[in-house]
């Protein structure tokens, strides 16, 4: 499930409101699943992975990762992104561009606060992405953090991701691929709407 | 449905085969979508699409499209791409980092002329991405293209993609976070396996 907080009252954003109720009807598995797909520009490398998107807070996605994680650096290097939802249960696919930041220390904590402590236990003790030599062993340093660690407290290198699309498109698909594609895009802070061909 | 011909016998390969016969057995809807994440230099912009992965021949993946779409456009600017396919019917994420070419025109040619003819009229008639006025204006066009042209020779603005990873992840989702990636590289043009943290 994805939290809309305070929801942006332009008609992309109500569009996407309406696309996830429907989509949520239809029993749409992981409805919160999106791809994030990213430009390390050290690497010269695209880079795509799915994440949870936790918040849609007015104009603003936010999912939450390690801070010292591939896809972080990845942002660090670019921080213009694109973002993919892709609901089969409606037929609909949702394409974000924009620039990604990171969310306040003050946002992190509050969340890591309220969040399993199950969960923060492997948040604190994952190093995200870096090689190991066994999967037994992940799960035995995840457990000993379980016992010895404070698992209230956001550590400094996982919290938030948000990003403010300036551009969406809704693509719905069609037996016959005449699909339908309708696209914002924002010029001079106003949303300019326009079809495109399939 | 995807279609595997003469799969390569190297170990990426044969498990992502099991896994997809795991997700086709576990009822998953829509098995051959997979997003391809490209970087258009010129626009110093990422970009991402579910297209149809229609093969998998020895160790290429082959999907089609339009060659004046902007994907295309983005592949000529940076032929490196990023895959990714995501199965929740079996919670199996599979991420491929790869060189993207187009496939030969005897290919395409031979494709096109056992495709549905519905079909082929719409890659005709469809000027991939462009703005229109409205949408009855491409089924307009669409119904024309179906009585006045040849629908069975390929035109040379469409065809396959191909591309034939260096990077495998396989990722398998775990209640609590604690999820197993294996990761293949190809170093040498030897696969070298390892484990990396969730």
């Amino acid at each position: 499930m994805i939290q809309f907080q305070n929801l942006n009252k332009n008609q992309p954003y109500t569009i996407l409101k309406d696309k996830y109720n429907e989509a949520l009807n239809a029993g749409q598995s992981v409805i919160e699943a999106i791809s994030i797909s990213s430009y390390n520009k050290q690497l010269n490398e695209v880079d795509s992975r799915f994440v949870n998107l936790k918040f849609i807070i007015n104009d603003e996605f936010i999912f939450f990762s390690n801070y010292n994680s591939p896809k972080s650096k990845a942002f660090d290097s670019h921080s213009q992104i694109c973002a993919l939802i892709y609901w089969p249960a409606i037929n609909m696919q949702i394409r974000m561009k924009a620039n990604i930041k990171r969310t306040s220390e003050e946002f992190n904590q509050e969340y890591f606060r309220n969040r399993s402590k199950e969960k923060n236990a492997l948040a604190i003790s994952s190093k995200q992405s870096e090689k190991i030599v066994s999967y037994e062993e992940i799960t035995k340093n995840y457990e000993i953090t379980q016992k010895k660690v404070d698992l209230s407290t956001c550590p400094n290198y996982w919290g938030g991701f948000s990003f403010t699309p300036y551009y969406f498109e809704f693509w719905e698909g069609h037996e016959l691929r005449v699909n339908k594609r309708l696209v914002y895009k924002k010029i001079n802070k106003k949303w300019e709407k326009s079809i495109i061909q399939p």
